[in-house]
This record gives C-alpha cells, sequence and structure tokens, in this order.
C-alpha cells in the first residue's frame, strides 16, 4: 500500500530524519510510505508554500492510504494540517488511520490549561466556550473519522519516553494497513 | 446552494442563536444553511458523539459549499473539528470557502503565547518545534485549500468588536458563493 505520512514530524528539527525511519518502517511491513519532505519545493520562492501544498495533494492523491500523527501539537489537540489533510482522505474515500501518543483525554488536557466552570454538566474554558467532553482523546470529527473510515486510533497505555519520536503507535498503524489489504 | 456551516460557533453558549443568524443570512443570498445543531442528537446516548458525527457527514455530503469559520479557537490556530470538515469537503470536490475574525498571522500569535527563538531565520517554539513562518493566517494547508478549492480566506482589516459573533466575513462568504453560483 502506499501510505501518506501525515503529522507535526515536520516541525522536528530532525524531521528528515524521523521521515526515513518511518519510511523504512513502512518498507518493513511491506508498505511505501510517501513522506511531505521528499517533494522538491524551492523554499526561497515567494509561492514556496504552495509548492508544499501542492506537494502534499499530489501525494495523499496518489496513497491508498493515510496514517496520521494526531498526537497532540502546540495546543489541546492534533496539528491544523494533519487533520485537514485526514479530512481531505476521508473525503476522497482513502483508508484513515491514526495514532496519538498522548493517552489523555481532551477535556483534561484543555482543564490542565486552564481553569474550567461546570454549569449542568457542561464544562467552560476562560472564554466562556463549550469544551467538549465525550471521553475521547480529541475532537470527535477526528476520533470518529477514524473509526468509520478505517479503524480505532492507536494510543499507547502510557506516555512514551519520547513521544515526538516514539513509532510504536505508528508501527501498529502500519499492522492494521497490513491487516486490511489481506 | 446547499451550504454546511462549519465552525466553533456550536461551542458558544448561545449556538443555536448564532446558527438562527446565519441560516437567516444564507436565505437573504438565496442560499440554504445547514447548522449542525439542527442534527437530531440524543445527548444522553452512550454513542452520542457518534451520533453527531454521522449527523454531521450526512450534511455535508448533502452540501454543494462548506462556509467554514476559522477564528483562531483555543490556541494558536482554527477548530479542529471544522478544519475536518474543510478538508472532506475538499477531499469530495465540493465549493470550499472561510473566514476568520483574526487578521493576524499564524508566527505572529504563537509568538504572543510564548518566546520563540530564531536561528538560520527558523523559528522555534519553547518545545523545539518549528514554527510555520509564510506569512499565512494559519497552517499553509487550511489557507491554501481555500484558495484552490474556492476562494481565498475572508479576513477582516482589524479584529470585529465581537470576533465570535461578527458575521460580516462570513456574509462576505456567501457573496463568494453566490458569485460562484452565477
Amino acid at each position: 500500500m502506499k501510505i501518506y505520512l501525515a503529522g507535526p514530524d515536520v516541525f522536528l528539527p530532525d524531521a528528515v530524519e524521523v521521515g526515513r525511519r518511518k519510511q523504512d518502517l513502512c518498507k518493513r511491513h511491506g508498505h511505501v510510505g510517501l513522506f511531505p519532505l521528499d517533494n522538491a519545493v524551492d523554499l526561497s520562492a515567494a509561492n514556496a508554500s504552495m509548492q508544499i501544498f501542492r506537494g502534499n495533494r499530489a501525494m495523499m492523491d496518489e496513497a491508498d492510504a493515510i496514517v496520521a500523527n494526531l498526537t497532540p501539537f502546540r495546543g489541546p489537540g492534533a496539528d491544523a494540517g494533519t487533520v485537514y489533510e485526514l479530512g481531505y482522505m476521508a473525503g476522497r474515500g482513502r483508508l484513515c488511520l491514526g495514532y496519538s501518543n498522548d493517552p489523555s483525554v481532551y477535556r483534561d488536557r484543555v482543564a490542565t490549561a486552564q481553569r474550567l466552570t461546570e454549569r449542568d454538566k457542561v464544562f467552560f474554558d476562560e472564554q466562556g466556550l463549550i469544551v467538549e467532553d465525550f471521553h475521547l482523546a480529541d475532537n470527535l470529527m477526528i476520533v470518529h473519522a477514524l473509526e468509520l473510515h478505517g479503524a480505532p486510533l492507536v494510543i499507547p497505555k502510557t506516555v512514551p519516553t519520547d513521544p515526538r519520536h516514539d513509532l510504536s503507535a505508528f508501527e501498529a498503524c502500519l499492522g492494521l494497513a497490513s491487516a486490511r489489504r489481506s
């Protein structure tokens, strides 16, 4: 299977190395991993970001499946670019798989960052906005998209030593892809 | 046009009222607004969140277009559920429109929340993760998706008095939808 490797991994200082490790694991499982940073982009060009978008979209259009790293990124939930890509692949009817290296639930993460107020069993954040509270790892659209377009979100029992680099949950997704293929 | 009304508006305490205002504006522009909270959901049911997902997906499948409220929500960028829905609609080849009531660029919002470090013109956040820096309002996948699957993100020149309730940019999107129809 050709698998699009989505995730905020591209924002790691060692992104290229992480991408290579993911591609090696894909190969070991009989898949081909398509990693965004393999697209040729002239970062000095005025339209660099559009080149990246077009490259990523072409990779997704070529892929049979997506494995999305949905580990929370710079906020209580998953990286926005990754979530967009998950939606795009679901919309195109491709196999959607994903993992998060943070086993906590969304509401608890929000409650760690700010004080919540409860009124009639509904929780509000400090801006007075309702906090989604279905005991899910992230926004329900993300979690249920995986269930209906692929397989349930893969989550470790405890936070790995290095959640940004640990690929155990990623590899579990590859196993799910292999099971789907056969 | 049937327009799916995506956004974190559903997390406002007066979400129902905001949805009604959006639907009234749609009607005035000759469109039909499909608002997520109009789906019948038994919130006391164990599978309430799945009911919401299925209801939203059915609404999206029925819609010709999406107008996404991408105003930053509980973090430096747009609401995850909304971003998922934007991706889904782009993947299905529907007309994608969106607005944000915050005219600032992504990097500046991150820099407001935490101290950034610059190295060789690349900015890193306090976790050592690269901060996307293309002078765009949000993650490039969101911004360019709108350009290629609909029309550029609509942003006001200055922050409205009440960014959570101001519908000027939303109404501008309806105008874009009308122009596309004719």
